[in-house]
């Protein structure tokens, strides 16, 4: 297992399976745990040191409104910790800033509102540090895109 | 001592000090810490820990940025914290979405930004639940504003 | 009766069910009022008189665009007042400057935005101050949503 | 007497100052208040009776924050109020939205933020509704200031 | 005819109907241009014209986007322009910005984001300064509300 | 003359002289006119007329508050307009809104707030379409910026 | 070909066919081009140099959250570049801001939010400064969407 | 070299020197690049290749206003880029959403407004990843913090 997603209640699945599926494509091993900061707050501390002796390397963690999930587990282990804003009232906005306005010396690596996609892009793009293959993946999994993209684009379209 | 504030820097003792002249103007006992969330949760816990085992009765909190302070208290205990959004950027709003949009069941009781002075009057009046002579104050304190208000005010200004 | 809750139009009920939800998991007794600031003030201060000789504790207000409701309360009464508001516009940001951007002396414990549940369990809170078995039963309720939260999500989830 | 002019706090004089400015140039009688919404209710109640048995005919209120006095005061009478946001925070947005956002029935004429001396202009167009000598002046200043903006602009500047 | 409303597209129509609702419950004769600032200068010139030769009272002009509406035909006569910012992006924030932050001596009265029913609300108060049976109508109209509200709304409700 | 500048005040001259300058840097003759759109209303139309019949090619204009010159002089033109927004209040949000959001078919080409440079910039890019000799200076200047970029900052800089 | 008009997605095709719309109402040729400046970087550089060489003289270009395929354009080429934020989060005020506020010396010509048929109006009147005959078609434009404006609109509406 | 960090202007050096400090406290080797993604893209492009082919592992890039940087980077290597907004206009909020709300697949790690040294210490986490010896030292240095903060903070503040 290498990246740990976060998030604070089922009702999130949708929104943070984005960041599975990126994490697919790299073959990245991940685990899903939904904790919340706030309601148990004691479970999450023993799950993110679990999750550190278990050897986690990068963690991914979603959350709306006062989106303090992120932030908490920044503060509780040196692992990078990316955040997702989860827009579940004015647009994402109190969530982006409450994940993005960190107080100096813990930092979250935030990605766009809803964007769990990114998240476990970047969380690849993390990992690609350390682990050679995963680079190369990556620089093909670039070039791919491209291909991809100017297949389907192309020849432009009719306006 | 009744009524504990917590902040997380010494830089936010002006902007904290309203919360101390108002709990003073109603002779409530208060004890002032400097505790941040994201770089001693372990010591922040600890004393939320010894704060209820000392009876403290209400808890203020102000933060800025990322404002995670008054939301990480009030997931740990279920003494009511009202949260102070402190002006770090963005004018605040930061802070103040970070505070006020608590997930349902761990409410955050918000005051306005920078507004210490009205934290201490909230703590007050919660403590005038239990301790009718607090009341007393509070309704002599409001007769008494309105009567220095119409005293200082009474004859209008030039314009 | 212990919790007055107000509110300026029947057309709200659906946002502040949630108050009552959570002050009777609590068995705490209220009475809803539809009374608005702006088309009934002397019926408001009427009311207000009337709660307060009948011995209500704290009070709830939820009200939407410039959502005056809570101060005006707040304003008449030494009874802790939280304010909830309601997005009918700009996304309730409206409403929520309204209500917790209250001048010096005269505060308003704001919770999120159309987050009334919270409200209800704030006034819990308050109430947990002065009655002991009312405190008991938050630190209860708080376990008991600990147990169901994990029961619910150990298991964590597929992605 | 016809514009009363109402605002909360004495350090409001400077910002209100630009209303009585332009009340002068009409030669409208005017006088201003100091009164609080919040602070102060059942004086501000009574001065409204008595301006109205006084025969004022419009009123223009300024307030900062959760603006609250221009609502409370256009709830009381059918005077036509104007309310001028006071920036005291977030840069005037809390008070433009508490003031502009009045529920159905209920309106408060809205200028600019801290822009009193529209508060006055506007107040002069209304009244020029049942002066005609007003209306006369009203179009005489217009034209005046064309003949003065062209004088001082006219030739255009060096850039 | 006494007021005259503007707005710059047929689909406006309902949007702006509360204005027309309004002044009907006073018997207030209106009438009802569709014109646009920027599509029909010319047109809107000539109008403004025509309408002060006929001897209207007050304009309410509402506009959505970069409402330019309410502003410019402020600059064009003396008459009182009531606006009413229309959303038709950004929640109306747009609109509400382009049409209450006018510049010093061309005030709009504005009122809130689609509230075209307290525009018209606005109109008859500015009315009743010079017919005294709209003055008292608009006494009795809000002894009324009050009298309905209570009505409707005196028992409470279950929550 | 080729570009027209546009603003409302004197005080404005600061913000604006960006623009001057971006044309002085490829010889492109301009003048600069102070006009209101809603204090000079019939001057700013004549003038309209004027700079169209001597030939003037684009048209810049900047503005603050609820900014209408650019979007009044756009109705009135079919020369392109480009709009400064000018910060006066609400960090020029309000400039902003109003320029950029203008109604279908009537556009004003909206750059940064307070950005009268790249107002110049574009006037001349604008220009380039007709006149080669300003396409070359135009495709030199970047060339020479970029020179000059990297003498300035090619050696980095000690941080 | 006189214009290019660039987006990101096919799925902004609806979005972004008022600007097709706007161009064929003047005859003017256009060809559109999905490309994304972020995932093929290198083939939007070297379509750039292709339309650079085949002759284009404006180029539209849309894009929603940080929107950065118009400034990117805008640094690769000195033909004037157009763009349109799309809402696709934070109703648009993310693409706004990233395509607006562009750095001294490289502009951006912004129009209103999702407005590509203004993006298309733009170009023409940028292309009148060249061709006598689109300048005679838009004073024509003009001409006509004023009858026709008159014709729909003249009778006014029932409110 | 292990760091690289970007930003458009030597201006910035004050606000991106936090980066250097949290570098340098891990003794992890930087150099810092002045690069506009506007002015000199080829430029840009170029130094981006030469640091991918010297073995850089993270890029830090700060920008202002429509700040496309790290953007830009982040489509051109797959070297995870963390992103600082700085508050250049609108106290951020431009540069905010220009940095974090990339498109799907090319993340942009951001950190708070202005807050270079949590960029800094982001890129510190990341390469713990790979270096066991700067995740000691990061271990470490959490701890140190904590000691500190305690020590300086520990016995309160009078308020």
């Amino acid at each position: 297992m290498k990246v740990a997603i976060f998030f604070g209640s089922k009702s999130d699945v949708d929104t943070m399976r984005g960041a599975a599926k990126a994490l697919k494509e790299f073959n990245v091993k991940y685990k899903a745990f939904v904790l919340s900061a706030h309601r148990v707050p004691e479970k999450l501390d023993e799950t993110i040191k679990q999750i550190e002796s278990e050897g986690y390397e990068v963690i991914i963690a979603g959350a709306g409104l006062a989106a303090h999930l992120p932030g908490v587990i920044a503060s509780k282990t040196v692992i990078p910790v990316i955040g997702v804003p989860v827009s579940a009232a004015l647009n994402g906005l109190d969530a982006l800033f409450s994940i993005v306005q960190m107080p100096k010396s813990i930092p979250v690596a935030t990605v766009g509102i809803n964007n769990s996609y990114n998240a476990g892009m970047l969380a690849v793009q993390m990992l690609s540090l350390k682990y050679p293959d995963i680079k190369e993946k990556l620089i093909k999994f670039r070039e791919e895109m491209k291909v991809k993209f100017i297949k389907e684009n192309g020849e432009g379209v009719e306006l």
